[in-house]
């Protein structure tokens, strides 16, 4: 057991591996019993001919964030920051001056131990709400609500699901840094987050959060399998959430979509302007609408949050086998309250999942059986990559025009 | 970052600034990513010139206690200890024989991370609570049950309180000890504490607990501001409990009232009696009276606990602006049950927040706009001291006969 | 305040003692504010002459188990595994090849901060179900579901039990190494977890885990007091968890019994088989038996699991005054799912508080009162100890034939 690790100690045990062996070092691991409180490896020792890059661990002190565990990847252009202890979600991404990020409320890192699920009827999940990319599911995500499920003794009983799962505040149970020692040289945070327990789901996620220096580009990698002996329901959405400077008045969704459909009455009404951002108004209300992504030859999608003036965006691009549906939730309330969009590649829309299987939306895994979706996404910090970026939207879409719809789903 | 500050570099420091400067030590900080886990902070080095005092900063092991923070300011005569970990409050106050607090059956100070409001029927609160003065709110306090709030999407809906809200279970983010180098060489423990989420209140409690070198006082401060964009509903309620030496036998509440309502039918039974103290008595079950407190020209009111001799006493004078409100708790009941009387000023009675509404006795701050009240304690170690504070409540009573109501408000 | 404590110190202070006082180590103390991270006590040192043993104190890392603490006791035959921060429970004990435990599917140690006892309709306590041996009270045990209780206002309302009660996920508040210094070297491990809360139960649990160096048994002694003022009730169940290489398919149950019902209608279809094990099968559903054991002329029973070749088993030998009752759960599902069987002497059976007290199976201590009991756990590694102990309990049967009922006893 070792909870300081020396990075001489592992960079000599790494660099004593055949060269061709990507370099590892454990961060935190159940398996070895280990948490490395603060540890810098420098991409000048590691990998000394690339650009230059680092990852540096740190941990959190104060408030509710107290422990709270960050890995801050530097690529030489573009910074993130993996939080271990909150599912491995993604607090922020950096370049230039575009972050990938929002101001929520909530100021601190949250750990979990602060979180009850189920306070506020089953909305304490927004207690700790602030990371740009949180992962909502593994057993389900969406609204509150009752649903059924087989209890300990083989009955099906009821139980009241709380707000976007419990994956956001699990702490990850494995994490290590994998760099490639040969070009491109590529830096990955690989994390194991379990959502286990008896009588009940056991999912487990392996996460890969990864990129190569000197670029603008990063990729999440995912792969959910279900080791329990039953078939396993399970849901999965990406929430990335955007405030400044992409999100402004007159800043731009965009995305290849069949149809469009608003979440309940009140999105109905402005349907219409669903792509379109508004300035920060104190007081409102979220409006979420239901998209069914066009994909290219290949399978492949892309949507994109640009600026007003056209020249910073961000793009996600995915598989729409991996994740056929996409949710853009607009809450352009004031700054205080939260001035936020979300866009949210997933297997599913977030109604409560007793809506979402109603309507044929809750993948199923066999035993022993993995999913996994990859998303690519990309910071663009001039016109010309803009442009070219909202081009292959419109490239996509040219296959089929989209349909509006003017009302929600029928649901319960 | 760092966990441990050396006190001669603090010192060194905040010695280098100009004389007339406060001194300074962040001793928990998000702000600067900080917790020091002990510190002893001696007057003979930051003010020579005063009367001697000290604050000691330590960490709790065991149980439930682990990892739980207390700062102790000794000024000389007078001892406190607050308890950053659970919301700034104060565990016991000490001079000479006297102290404020109680014998809670609940014998650690409990982390929040043990504590599940909703357990219960949502008196979880209970299984931490054993503090002198505990604070109430700040969303809301008072009893558990079913009251109304603006949900995700802007629909009212309901939510099930919990007994006293979450203030108290919620670690402070910054913590900082502050004394004046000039006389009386005020000695301050200053904290942040945050309920803030989002989709929900982002109230901010700044508190200063503060006294002098050598005296037999000390203050708490309190500012709440509103950070969210809408107007916000708040309750705040200084739940302060005493036991021996104060409480025994013949001990007496005094207080200038206008009016005394009892909270129930079991109390208003004996709200003849409601201002006397009888023995630990098992089984006793507890009887709580609303008070309406009279003030002196400048708008103060004092309230005292005063023993049988009538040689010790407490006294607590605050704005009845501010506080407009006094819930005197009586729960004589044997000692290993909980011998315990609370003395509560608030915005408000401990209803629930649903009744409080509606009985108009809850009040908002708009965006931005604070709340602030200050309470005075004073202990009083003869008898002396405790006749002319008892003529300060007889003085302002003099306004005006107090009715005592022999029947609980109408509430549901 | 230690955080650390060194082994020698330790030493030294305890040899300073006279001889035949036992050697004391404290490891966690409230009472000290104490928490010893690591700690190694070797027999070597404190008892000479005794045959070799140890006793090691460790915290383990990441994921949910950050920071739970466990106690290793080798006895140079036996080696079992304390868990102060679930309670006191046992995570395994070893034997040459036979290990006393399972493989549950959660594979973390969970810290109590991240069990919500409330969730999944109250079944949340299966987050962190792994143990060999998990106590299930105080306040109560058995399935969740409402039950009545007197609150703060002296009135009966209604609460949601949640499976198996709070004292698996309660940090024990003060734990100890005690050794005899004079044959046969008793070593012990003590411990002290509190239920306690302000109107509500005042539980106090002393344990003490203890074994002598070479044995192949250990015992576990409990005592339980009423630490308030009223009469409470109290339930306590010891939940014994056993997989291979005990359980697998031939191997059997045995205990002498007077009568033994099915839980409910599921298990009375198989109530004939209930003393004999399957193979693991994917989707089986839990078979609970409610056992009466018979007892010696001394008032104890023993009860019996053994292997298919009927050479390897354990046996639990306890007074039936004590603990009048015995469940069987036979869960004998996929490996994945949990292959697992327990059986459960306790102060009752695991029905809800509610049924159990109207079938007047819920005990009440007296203020002050305890209640105790003594496991002893032997572990048989060859047939001819099987084969005793299969006697003994054959012996104790003699007495009465056993009546098998097919009905669930009527509940509600």
């Amino acid at each position: 057991m070792k909870t300081i690790v020396n990075l001489s100690a592992v960079a000599a045990v790494s660099l004593a591996a055949a060269n061709a062996e990507p370099f590892r070092a454990s961060l935190i691991s159940v398996e070895k019993n280990l948490r490395v409180g603060a540890l810098e490896i420098s991409g000048k020792k590691i990998t000394p001919q690339s650009p230059k890059w680092s990852v540096r661990k740190i941990t959190l002190h104060g408030g509710k964030q107290e422990g709270v565990e960050l890995v801050v990847v530097d690529n030489g252009k573009l910074q993130f920051t993996v939080v271990p202890t909150r599912g491995m979600g993604v607090l922020e991404a950096k370049l230039g001056d575009v972050r990938l990020g929002w101001h929520s409320p909530v100021k601190e890192v949250v750990h979990p131990r602060h979180i009850n699920l189920q306070s506020r009827g089953g909305l304490g999940w927004l207690e700790g709400f602030n990371e740009w990319m949180v992962r909502c599911g593994l057993e389900s995500n969406g609204h509150p609500g009752t649903d059924k499920f087989i209890n300990n003794v083989g009955d099906e009983a009821t139980m009241e699901l709380t707000l976007h799962g419990k994956i956001a505040n699990i702490p990850a149970s494995e994490v290590e840094v994998v760099v490639d020692r040969e070009p491109p040289y590529r830096i990955s945070v690989r994390g194991r987050v379990d959502e286990r327990m008896f009588y009940g789901p056991k999912l487990e996620l392996w996460t890969e959060i990864s990129t190569e220096p000197g670029s603008s580009e990063f990729r999440i990698a995912d792969t959910i399998t279900n080791r329990g002996a039953p078939e396993q329901e399970f849901e999965m959405l990406y929430h990335a959430n955007y405030s400044s400077p992409l999100l402004e008045a007159g800043a731009t969704f965009l995305a290849p979509v069949s149809r469009v459909i608003p979440f309940n009455d009140h999105a109905a009404k402005s349907v219409k302007d669903y792509a379109i951002y508004a300035a920060p108004k104190a007081g409102f209300i979220e409006q979420v609408y239901c998209l069914h992504p066009l994909a290219d030859a290949q399978g492949r999608t892309v949507i994109v949050l640009a600026n007003k003036a056209r020249d910073r965006a961000v793009s996600m691009s995915f598989s729409v086998k991996e994740l056929p549906y996409v949710t853009l939730w607009k809450n352009t309330a004031s700054e205080g309250e939260g001035y936020v969009t979300g866009l949210e590649p997933g297997t599913n829309f977030p109604n409560n999942r007793r809506i979402e299987r109603k309507l044929g939306r809750v993948p199923k895994l066999a035993p022993g059986a993995s999913w996994s979706a990859t998303i690519d996404y990309a910071i663009h910090t001039d016109a010309p990559s803009v442009s070219k970026i909202m081009e292959r939207v419109a490239a996509i879409q040219r296959a089929k025009q989209p349909v509006i719809e003017e009302k929600s789903e029928k649901k319960d």
